[in-house]
């Protein structure tokens, strides 16, 4: 991952060396999405993840042909539909994290050389059925397999484009101040209950129009957690030039954790964290809690019940 | 492949299903690109294409680590220069064959485990330096590793985004009475002169436009050869609901190629094919060749120097 991140910072230096030439590009690789103005004048978020075999979501572990079922009593079909459901979610939250709403998705499936038809066509199915669920119906697509020379794992990938009136929430603008807000509980992942959370999320895509709703220009900075929170909460900090002091009292731990430290190892809550001078208690039936607040300096500090602070600013989950 | 088509046919009826429900929907799954409307009227043009190691670009005998050169004395890095060219010239062709122009590109690499991390570097900065060329900046994107027990070969996904004025040239237009006529040469990826046209193809993004913009309405049924003519024309075909005649003896065979049914089994021309009643005898220097006509009937027929005519609707390059 430590390679990952690093090239991912490579690529968002060469992607800011080459905005002068595009004008129309207003937010280059280093958000949660790109925003991109269209000839007409309207803003575009758009934003790519990958969903992959043993890396984001469990292999079966007698492979994709019967018998099933592997884990957790899930058919294979239901399993499937959890790899479609996370594909889709994870760049709705992306979405939702910028403040905008879905216009509409294309997919890729790279499948194993070996996997059966009638398989992909339950794949196919449940990626259009997921996509129509949060308004981002999927128009386009490709499907090819791994040659038998070079097996690979069933691979997703999705590209979801939103719109938003107005400017997208970045995570560049905490300041000084500013009180530090989660949406919902983090830590969800670790509960021992089956696939748990990563797989079965509810992105914040209401609540993520809401705040900014409600907000306006008071949203000063937003992310979705999904490599768990002192990491992405350091992405804020060190784009906003800020530090943040989260107090371990205040999180919000998933009912049934108590362990803050390890719920922090949590990388895929997918809520939404966001940095402002106030905010409501709840959007809808979504609790909102002020878990700690924007200083001086650099990094994201946790302070601990027993005083003591805890430098947190790479806690997070390898995928 | 046969595979890989009817499980594109059963996404295409899924999406199809869905459209009343999206009426910003202007065109799913089933042409070069989807079209969308923006809630200010922008007509976006999206489509997603993967370039896999040993399936669409040759894998190094050695693997991707040293020693190199494998292929054609290709250093290592100017065979990554190769696919990430490849990876964006295929989906420009895409857009171009709509008529349309760039507007954005987002990219995602899957890496074998152990993909070497400066490898990584140059695939990403030739990603983006192929991207500008094209007028279409790599605005996001996503890097992962494949895990070490899920292996996988070097993959490519990139997701292009365009823009059109007025509506896009799509497949379903071709009319009996019309001509048919293909842009440059046919067959290049078979000329022996080492890695071939399939890395190298130059997508003919000014030619698509040039033809939108001389016939205007005309311009009745475009698509980009991609899976070989023969079948990329009974696309059209079955689009439109007519039949096309192609002349062998009018063929534009790329230069040192002489039999025209290998010719035909080329699947990575790139080149544009079209339908109007007229057209230029050439776009700046490329030149445009009428092959065909279209007719009553469905499916492609090919008519022989001796006479006969062969069915070749299904005449194709499997990838």
């Amino acid at each position: 991952m430590a390679h990952e991140l690093s090239l991912l910072a490579h690529i968002a230096s060469i992607a800011a060396g080459q905005s002068a030439a595009f004008p129309h590009v207003l937010l280059a690789p280093g958000d949660d999405c790109a925003a991109v103005r269209t000839p007409g004048g309207d803003t575009l978020l758009l934003t790519v993840d990958q969903v992959i075999e043993g890396r984001h979501a469990p292999s079966p572990p007698g492979g994709w042909h019967s018998p099933f079922p592997g884990i957790d009593s899930l058919s294979r079909d239901e399993l499937l539909d959890l790899y479609a459901r996370k594909t889709i979610a994870r760049s709705i939250s992306d979405l939702a994290a910028m403040g905008g709403q879905p216009l509409c998705a294309l997919c890729t499936a790279t499948l194993p050389h070996d996997f059966p038809p009638e398989a992909a066509r339950v794949l196919a199915a449940a990626t259009h059925r997921w996509g129509a669920a949060w308004q981002c119906p999927v128009v386009g697509g490709d499907v090819a397999s791994f040659a038998s020379a070079h097996p690979g794992p069933l691979t997703l990938t999705l590209t979801a484009i939103g719109t938003i009136q107005g400017p997208p929430v970045h995570r560049a603008g905490a300041k000084h101040g500013d009180h530090v807000y989660i949406t919902g509980h983090i830590g969800g992942s670790l509960l021992p209950s089956g696939l748990g959370h990563h797989l079965t999320f509810e992105p914040r895509l209401r609540e993520g129009a809401l705040l900014r709703h409600e907000l306006g220009p008071d949203l000063h900075a937003m992310i979705d957690v999904s490599d768990g929170l002192g990491l992405d909460a350091s992405r804020i900090a060190a784009a906003s030039g800020v530090a943040i002091e989260l107090d371990e009292s205040q999180l919000p731990l998933s009912p049934g954790l108590t362990d803050a430290i390890r719920a922090l190892a949590d990388g895929e809550d997918y809520e939404l964290l966001f940095c402002a001078p106030h905010a409501p208690k709840a959007l809808g039936e979504t609790p909102v809690t002020r878990i700690g607040r924007v200083t001086q300096g650099q990094g994201v500090r946790l302070r601990r019940p027993s005083g003591q602070t805890l430098d947190i600013s790479s806690h997070g989950w390898e995928h």
